[in-house]
């Protein structure tokens, strides 16, 4: 069942190991949830399945497990209410994980990934039910479930696999080794096996439980090894219904359904914490807080850890020869998902003494007024700011907002939003603070949520070497820059490279920073503070496998 | 020039890449030391060369470098007296190899092969005073120096070049992304940049001066890392030799020198603990003890770690169809370099009823006579004896073999070889002795130097057992099995995958479970105790550098 499997999605394979290769546009999995895409039935019927769940038991099969949590409440105002099986007895349940991996190991490379495509296959069949999942656990609005949460998380997945894939066939599985002599040659025939490391964990977050965990997760899994997934509290659901799916496909194969489990948890129990230091737990993949993944990176001695956390995401403003395109781009930027993500800018360093445009010269404030009025334009009528802005995923953002309020002179303040479908959703607008170059104090971290500063600098070489200063010191997924001039540019790419983050240049059209493109972008470089690793590169998947070889003369 | 030594050894690096695929015999280094290959002055004038260096002060271009050390005594039975720039300011050290890393990354993964490959070349054009270098270090034998030491470091070198340019050269330089959309589509350049992790460290060890240390030492720098080497003090020529050649390209190229550079010490001055807890060190490659390879691990959380440390070799004894052959492939393995080596083979597990073989049964007394008599025929002549044993290394391994010698039944004791040419050199024969299945005190740890044990076990399933139950608590680098029987190879091929060791089955001729070859045999698994890495697959180069990249549109 696996070969045919791997045979029936074996273009889909190729196509992707020839992206990753070129880089080029590639896309495996359509992002329109269009009725001229996936049939008129394909949305009411995810929204029905997803439906069904709450208040529901989740049918999970969890060895070790006593009794259920629902943790999950909509940031649109609800609680979901679905019950998963709470892990209490971790003998028990990483017993059951790795139980399965011999014959897991023995199918090779191309029946993991045969059994590892389906799976995405089915995935997809249930991409409307995921994406309500996704929306209603991270707050994104639908369409981004959608899209984040489902078409390009299966292309990130498939990614992860086609890397895997190539990483374990550069070696063949039998080869005639012959070392010319004086007399017959020495003759050995050579075996090489591809074998995992063990059991991994996938540690998920909140606000993209399937886009960031995926890649660990199928990673994992299609170089062998067993994985148990261990959801955030917040957004269990897309999560189990991956299980649900792995376990099925597992299952139909012939492979035992424990090789991929659902760890749920209360909110209290350090479920991740207590996983990731057993000995039987040698990968671990984790998206969130820099405090537990460098606890994490240090602790977990026995696995090799991926970690993407958090970072400060800076944006250099130079000149631009397209100011209103400038200011729709970063408005834009600033408000999807409300800034939740780990991508979206925040900093933005400017010279004080303004910036040259097709516009004539800008001064700071006419800046800030020309990113206002992009705000206003795009959130302007409430109806349409929730399909972009989403939910506020957590209770603590909007006191955080209230306080970077107060750091410095307010340029756009925040709004908030009544959500026309949802009257409990908390929905924010993005605040936009003047600051300058002193008030490191509050723009050196994080500020998770809808918060940007402009922040006043004396000139661009300041802005460059704050940007470094900041990288280095904290981290960052994404950087942008916005001059004409060349030299400017090289400057800053120059200073990218320095410090260890991704680029975009003069971004004033429909492609926005926060955004990376599965196959072309690398998410995240592992070459600062803000990520250990990439979705997804050769040093992501190498070290989930190994190859030990047996030899014998012939 | 970097790009023109690209294009003059690019075939050589062609046939690795090729090599490192199929896994097919290739060598690009002859290891006959004779003189129809090398010529009939490569002798005299390697040995002149190496002692040019005796008791002179080896010209090493050290920063944060304060007087010299002379810490080298050869196994033959005297001191070099070769003085080194003792490192005593790390500071000036750490940040003049890092001075020259922007050049070095922006000539580009070519133009640093192209250095790396003219660097093997010059070293090559040394190989009789490496070989020298080498023998009076470690205390290798002569022609053993020159083959492990030489051509086959060198091979393994390339290796790793060969790796790691692949690996480098998976993502295009640039690239035009196209998004197909309503209209025109979106278009993108791409730009993607191999950028360094930081300064690597490399820490040699005393029996392998350069094939341990050359595989980090070159995958770090063609990444385009900086590289400080610091050897083992008993084993420094050997890498000042290779430092010194490649400052010499990086300077003829118009690069730093000080790209790579020695750190030498004092014994006690534990210069590699205090470098390899620099936040500027980011890779560290060891070949060494447990002890400081498990804090390197634990402690140099900065650094991507790789280790090679020790385990314990094991051989299952079952049935074999070359009774002879069996008996003189052991007992050279246990001869080679007197088992100073870390995939020497230790504990010879077989039933405590014999074994059957094309010469009838033979019990566990026949074996060891077997054995016995093929050591006494490897060993018998003195000046024979010596070049196969080489020099003991340093002197705690005398005082481990008397003591080996008093945990059991000795079956062929360790006797004292007169070196013919040099009267003060330490040279033992190996020890067998018997121990049972109940000695695992004696056995379980690796003896480090000539010491083997014939273990009496129930059957052949409690050997195979044994075998699991140490490497998984112990490591091991190599294991073999002598069996007749498919099922009884079978299982042990199946624990040898379980508990992530490389098997040779039925070796009588003249491979040796020692040795592994360039470009078909992994050296090490990474997934026992004994190391965490591989010489050399895509998982020892992958992390050593970082892709990242910048956007724009077009």
């Amino acid at each position: 069942m696996s070969d045919t499997w791997f045979d029936r999605h074996r273009p889909r394979l190729d196509a992707a190991v020839a992206a990753i290769a070129s880089r080029e546009y590639y896309s495996a999995f359509d992002e329109s949830p269009s009725p001229r895409v996936y049939g008129e039935e394909a949305a009411p019927q995810g929204r029905a399945a997803f439906d069904a769940w709450l208040g529901a038991e989740f049918p999970a099969a969890t060895p070790g497990a006593d009794g259920t949590v629902a943790t999950e409440r909509s940031p649109y105002g609800f609680d979901l209410g679905v019950r998963y099986p709470r892990v209490t007895a971790v003998d028990e349940l990483l017993a059951a994980a790795a139980a399965g991996m011999r014959a897991w190991r023995e199918v090779g490379p191309d029946g993991r990934a045969g059994v590892c495509l389906e799976i995405l296959d089915r995935l997809h069949a249930r991409i409307f039910e995921i994406a309500n999942a996704v929306q209603h656990t991270s707050g994104q609005a639908f369409v981004m479930a959608f899209q984040a949460g489902g078409a390009h998380a299966l292309d990130r997945a498939l990614e992860s696999i086609a890397y895997a894939w190539i990483e374990m066939s550069r070696t063949p599985r039998t080869t005639l080794w012959e070392k010319p002599g004086r007399g017959e040659p020495l003759r050995m025939e050579k075996t090489f096996t591809v074998v995992p490391r063990g059991v991994a964990l996938v540690i998920g977050c909140n606000t993209f439980p399937t886009w960031n965990s995926w890649p660990g997760l199928f990673a994992s899994l299609v170089t062998g090894n067993a994985v148990v997934v261990k959801p955030h509290p917040g957004a269990v659901l897309p999560l189990a219904i991956t299980v649900q799916a792995c376990q099925e496909v597992l299952a139909e194969a012939g492979f035992d359904p424990h090789l991929v489990t659902l760890a749920a948890e209360e909110r209290d129990d350090r479920l991740a914490a207590t996983l990731a230091r057993r000995p039987e737990v040698r990968i671990i993949d984790f998206t969130g807080g820099n405090a537990f993944g460098e606890w994490l990176e240090t602790h977990a001695e026995q696995a090799v850890v991926f970690t993407e956390k958090a970072g400060v995401n800076t944006v250099v403003l130079d000149s631009t020869s397209d100011f209103a395109g400038m200011c729709q781009n970063l408005a834009f930027s600033f408000s999807l998902y409300s800034g939740q993500m780990c991508t979206a800018p925040q900093n933005v360093f400017v010279p004080a003494g303004g910036i040259e445009t097709d516009q004539g010269h800008k001064t700071v404030d006419d800046i800030a007024a020309g990113i206002g009025g992009a705000l206003d334009r795009l959130l302007g009528d409430d109806a349409r700011a929730v399909e972009l802005l989403g939910g506020i995923v957590n209770e603590d953002i909007p006191a955080r907002v209230d306080k970077a309020a107060g750091t410095g002179r307010v340029l756009v303040a925040s709004r908030e939003v009544r959500h026309p479908a949802y009257a409990d959703a908390t929905v924010r607008t993005p605040l936009l603070v003047a600051l300058t170059a002193d008030d490191a104090d509050a723009y050196a971290n994080e500020c998770f949520g809808p918060v940007a500063y402009l922040i006043e600098t004396s000139e661009t070489d300041e802005s460059i070497a704050l940007f470094g200063l900041t990288v280095t010191r904290h981290g960052a997924m994404t950087a942008s820059v916005y001059s004409t001039s060349d030299q400017i540019v090289d400057e800053m790419r120059e200073a990218a490279l320095e410090v260890g983050v991704a680029l975009s240049e003069n971004l004033t059209g429909s492609v926005f920073v926060n955004q990376s493109a599965a196959f072309s972008d690398f998410h995240g470089t592992g070459a600062n503070p803000a990520a250990n690793a990439t979705y997804t590169d050769g040093a992501y998947v190498a070290s989930r496998f190994r190859v030990v070889q047996s030899r014998r003369h012939v």
